[in-house]
């Protein structure tokens, strides 16, 4: 379903200067509804070998000539080298054997494209740690943990693939990539157009840096896919806030919250500020994972989550300890759909897939990223997104100030109308489209929005019925 | 004389979109002859603001927080909020108040195209030095010293000029550049499309890298300059090798030599390939500044100085000794034209306004420009290019070893063609423009060459005759 107008988009990004006849297939695809089938694929064999290329720690500079192991996974059962073509994943802040298990787009077009599958891993994830155990320590080791730096890591692995397979040398490459991983793909297509004829950055949020989207959008759109499953739903998660704050105001309000919760530990009030960020980012990681089928990205979720959260939701008015009763049966569907769940843990990350210590200080210094809330058009507390605090946090938990305009100055912001050839592909469910680009911005620059799409639903396998 | 014409070009940059309009006018300046004028212009009036920027010493990583006053050159005189354009000098290697004087061309456009005109310095040079007196002590401080970080220091400016220049935000800014700063231009255009609309890259060796052109060509240009007015002109020059050879054999012919040449010390066996390097360096200023004016960029000079080298080349047949006198004349055009100098010194540098120092580093380490001689199709000793033998001699003087694919790796090498509005130009007698674009790759990506043209000759103020 929509694979194969997806898949005829790529094959124009591999005609040289054709790419204005990608529209054609757009309106195509504008119209695609995607598979609601509630089952889930198994996983991606894993048909793919194990690869490891040395890179420079320091692309930018001379002094430091360490060198480090990339780890890359390499998958030639349908590439031709005749007529063939190199699909490579920018990986993104994740061990890469996980984030192809979950791109099974790209093994469904293999053949069709005749394409060769390169996922790259990119630098202070999975394996490919430039110090080892050491790259997280500190500022000096997390120095080389940047985009320019995983863009280079790319561009030297794809110069070395193409001198050292037979038959590579002059095959178009197009890079894809989701998320993270999709700016990435975008931003490697505008740095180095040489090196790839062409980028599809799905749900990659380009522009949610400073002053190029309002920083309220995101938390908008996960209220929106709430309420779109019933108004009561988000107004209950909206009235939860004041049932808490109401509840952790006495010893036995904490008691029945951590009971009520089915908490691990015992709350204490100083636990509060920490117990609603995860809540909100339950919530949040609904909407990104809101797929029409069962699947198992960050937790394994029914098909349609929100929805099945929201049958808990119905009934915003009633007592604080009904309410949050309420929200801790939505809670369950999150950590615990498999029912294997003791207790709940509210400072456990969402995944050990993901580079979640990286990634926090990538937050720190380029992807800076303003979020804010106002409790009137979203359904969180409200929350003004304030540089100069989220500055000092950085500051003393890595010893680094994030650089707010950076990104914009080295990829542009909303100046990009020059490049040419990347497919910006976002679901409208997806919290994270409200950085992304949804409108067309040149013929070859185009926008798709997947209807009743999640955080890169498209490239995910297609689902089959069984 | 043509400057109306290059004016035209740089005005079609300024047409968003419309950059395939460029051609027709490119036709007017093919058959552009340039002034032969041999009365050299005052130089240009110092009306200029000297402003300072304070610069991140590391744009890449976040470790180093620290910060360098970064000099910049501003001149607003002709500039007009309405209409108005910025050009904006992409600084070299070398003090940006001496590149300043010596591209009169942007103060001649000045007024026509309402312009600002910025010169920036390169980090490293003149007055930018990131570690101040220990900027070039070591690879550590040099660390810095690469073309992408100069890029982000010309973007970081830009972005300022616009934030801070009331009437400035949406004005169209034009990269200019001459020589290594023609290949930074261009490169600015190719890395931050979103900052400039456009480049010219003047007399820009952007190809002169590994693979890219023969290593021989620059030498071939160097001997056919010579030649052109004269066979025995470049004849004298070939042959004067072995005369130096065997009179070196000997100390009698080396006190001879050192009188021959007036040099300013005696000359040792051990310094014969100092002062054959002296001499081929002689021969390679001549022919980049073989201008139709009298001149004073790295040395004063007349107008046409090979012509007026070549009298005294004639008869390459004649004894050893007749033939280096007949060098030491050619030589004093060079190094005496003023009849100032006692002796010569072949230790001295050209000028001591290029930073020789910062550009042997750059050459060792991202600027790795193969060049190699075979003595028959031009008119130097054979040289073959040893990469082997460039990088240990780079690694004993800065520790540190060149990396000869980057350049290609980052910029592009000949795949370019996705770029957009970059004119290229070179003098058909620059040996520069054997490692340039000389030839229309796109629409928008066009060659200019200038008949008679010597390094960057089109970027030098028109020669009015007094």
């Amino acid at each position: 379903m929509g694979r194969p107008a997806l898949w005829l988009l790529l094959q124009f990004l591999l005609i040289p200067g054709a790419a204005a006849g990608i529209r054609p297939a757009l309106r195509a695809l504008g119209n695609l509804h995607l598979s609601s089938s509630s089952t889930s694929r198994p996983a991606v064999a894993n048909n793919y070998l194990v690869r490891y290329i040395q890179q420079k720690v320091d692309h930018f500079g001379f002094h430091n000539a360490k060198t480090f192991k990339q780890r890359y996974l390499i998958a030639d059962k349908h590439w031709r080298k005749d007529g063939g073509s190199i699909l490579f994943y920018t990986g993104n802040e994740g061990d890469i054997t996980w984030i192809c298990n979950n791109t099974g787009f790209m093994w469904d077009v293999a053949e069709e494209m005749k394409a060769m599958l390169v996922f790259a891993e990119h630098r202070y994830y999975g394996e490919s740690l430039p110090f080892g155990e050491d790259s997280l320590k500190d500022s000096k080791h997390l120095n080389y943990l940047t985009s320019e730096q995983a863009l280079a890591d790319y561009a030297m692995l794809i110069r070395h693939l193409k001198r050292t397979i037979p038959g590579a040398k002059n095959q178009p490459v197009i890079a894809i990539g989701g998320s993270y991983g999709g700016m990435l793909a975008a931003w490697f297509r505008m740095k180095y157009p040489h090196i790839v004829v062409g980028a599809l950055a799905s749900s990659a949020p380009i522009w949610h840096f400073k002053d190029l989207v309002p920083c309220g959008e995101f938390m908008k759109i996960v209220t929106r896919d709430f309420t779109k499953n019933g108004p009561n739903c988000s107004q209950s998660i909206h009235m939860s806030w004041g049932a808490i704050n109401r509840l952790s105001k006495t010893s036995s309000g904490l008691q029945w919250l951590t009971k009520a919760f089915h908490l691990c530990s015992p709350l204490t009030s100083e636990d509060i500020p920490y117990l609603k960020d995860w809540l909100s980012e339950t919530w949040v990681n609904l909407a990104m994972m809101d797929y029409p089928y069962a699947s198992d990205f960050l937790q394994p979720l029914p098909a349609w989550p929100i929805k099945v959260v929201c049958q808990y939701l119905k009934h915003p008015h009633v007592s604080d300890s009904l309410l949050l009763q309420n929200i801790f049966q939505a809670l369950n569907v999150y950590y615990n759909y498999s029912g294997q769940a003791k207790c709940l843990n509210f400072s456990q990350a969402a995944t050990s897939n993901l580079g979640t210590l990286g990634w926090s200080y990538q937050v720190c210094t380029e992807m800076v990223m303003p979020f804010c809330t106002n409790g009137i058009e979203d359904m969180f507390e409200p929350y003004l997104w304030n540089l100069k605090k989220f500055s000092d946090d950085c500051y003393s938990q890595w010893g680094v100030r994030p650089r707010p305009s950076w990104i914009t100055t080295m990829y542009g912001g909303k100046n990009i109308s020059s490049h040419t050839n990347i497919v910006f592909s976002n679901g409208d469910l997806d919290p994270w489209s409200g950085g992304g680009v949804t409108k067309d911005i040149t013929d070859t620059l185009v926008a798709i929005t997947i209807p009743q799409g999640a955080h890169h639903l498209d490239l995910r396998a297609v689902e089959i019925a069984h």
